[in-house]
């Protein structure tokens, strides 16, 4: 039941559970840390049920969990999606069913490396969200976590991740709910950054943080000022 | 000649000119009046020099002047992009010859808009930046002030311009010299933010902040965290 402030503050979402697809992975991971520091049964998934099970019971804490991808799916309320680019479409078609009706958080960006550094991949849909969202037509795809670095998620020293998250989509119900959802994690301020067919460059914009990490040695993320 | 604390904050850029083509637009003005308040002599281009010369007597001050943009090109040191994005190849395409040799900034930003808000337009190049390049082989072209908002540039209450720039090229000297121009305008930070061919996403990021600034009622521009 919604408190006087956390009904003005966004939408309820302190009983959800939260499924990670492709959650083995550092990014994956460090979000199903902070999720479930924040309260959230979190459900990682992978293709192997036991990868996921041991990536849950080294994150340890008790709300963590792991399985197959399908039943993570199945069992969590709101969906982030953290595969790796390259299996992203086959994987989320396959999951159409236990998805359906769901919030799909997407955060993948697909991007490629070479001796220069990284750099934008074409995508025909136009974004990884975009796509999720074609081969998604019964969820609900939100973008978002796109630029928070893994590495800063994970690190036990780090009690906050001062940072903004762009949160794009074209449901306003669910972009508030995923705000909701970014502002549980200490530092982080969710912020509505536009309807899904703007995402791609958020996506993008990855390899200019790669380039700013790899130029001044930092764990570069953004804050957008005046607001 | 530079004093010791100067060349240890980068290049040397006090005694520098800056043109400004297709200045007489608000991104335009506002940055000729913040870099003439930084001391630079800046001449206003525009298709017609009486429109130059009266944008710059209205900014006053008396560092700004007004010319036809190819003046402007050919008697400036350094030279800023800021025409409408649907004139931007033929205006640059036209003036190769005065700006050989020198830096070209460009801030254009190829948007479209429709009932839904801003969009990124898809460009051949990549990005107006990588345009830029291809029509002026003999010129460096560096990308930046892609961000700020003119409102901001232009206000006489806002004393300082609190945000980060992303400044992109492929020269490193180039680079280094746009971020000592944008660190002469009181709040902002230039930060190297990667190679001409990663623009795009800076450059369409704009539909992103017009986004926010729709739902926001702000003002919105960027900081890098963790740099």
């Amino acid at each position: 039941m919604p408190t006087e402030s956390a009904a003005a503050q966004g939408p309820d979402v302190a009983g959800l559970a939260i499924g990670v697809l492709g959650g083995t992975g550092d990014q994956g991971r460090g979000l199903a840390r902070r999720l479930s520091m924040a309260g959230h049964h979190v459900i990682i998934g992978s293709r192997r049920a036991e990868r996921a099970v041991a990536a849950a019971a080294e994150l340890g804490g008790g709300r963590l969990s792991g399985a197959e991808n399908r039943d993570a799916a199945a069992a969590a309320d709101v969906v982030i999606a953290a595969m790796p680019w390259d299996g992203h479409r086959d994987l989320l078609a396959s999951l159409a069913e236990p998805l359906a009706g769901k919030v799909l958080i997407d955060c993948v960006n697909p991007l490629g490396f070479d001796s220069r550094g990284a750099y934008a991949l074409a995508v025909a849909e136009g974004s990884a969200a975009e796509q999720a969202a074609a081969v998604l037509p019964d969820s609900t795809v939100v973008g978002a976590f796109h630029h928070v670095p893994a590495g800063l998620l994970l690190d036990p020293a780090a009690v906050t991740v001062d940072m903004d998250i762009l949160v794009l989509g074209d449901v306003r119900a669910a972009t508030d709910l995923v705000i909701t959802l970014v502002g549980e994690i200490p530092g982080m301020r969710g912020i509505y950054g536009g309807r899904l067919r703007n995402c791609g460059q958020v996506e993008a914009l990855t390899a200019n943080l790669v380039s700013i990490n790899r130029r001044y040695s930092a764990h570069a993320g953004i804050r957008i000022t005046g607001v």
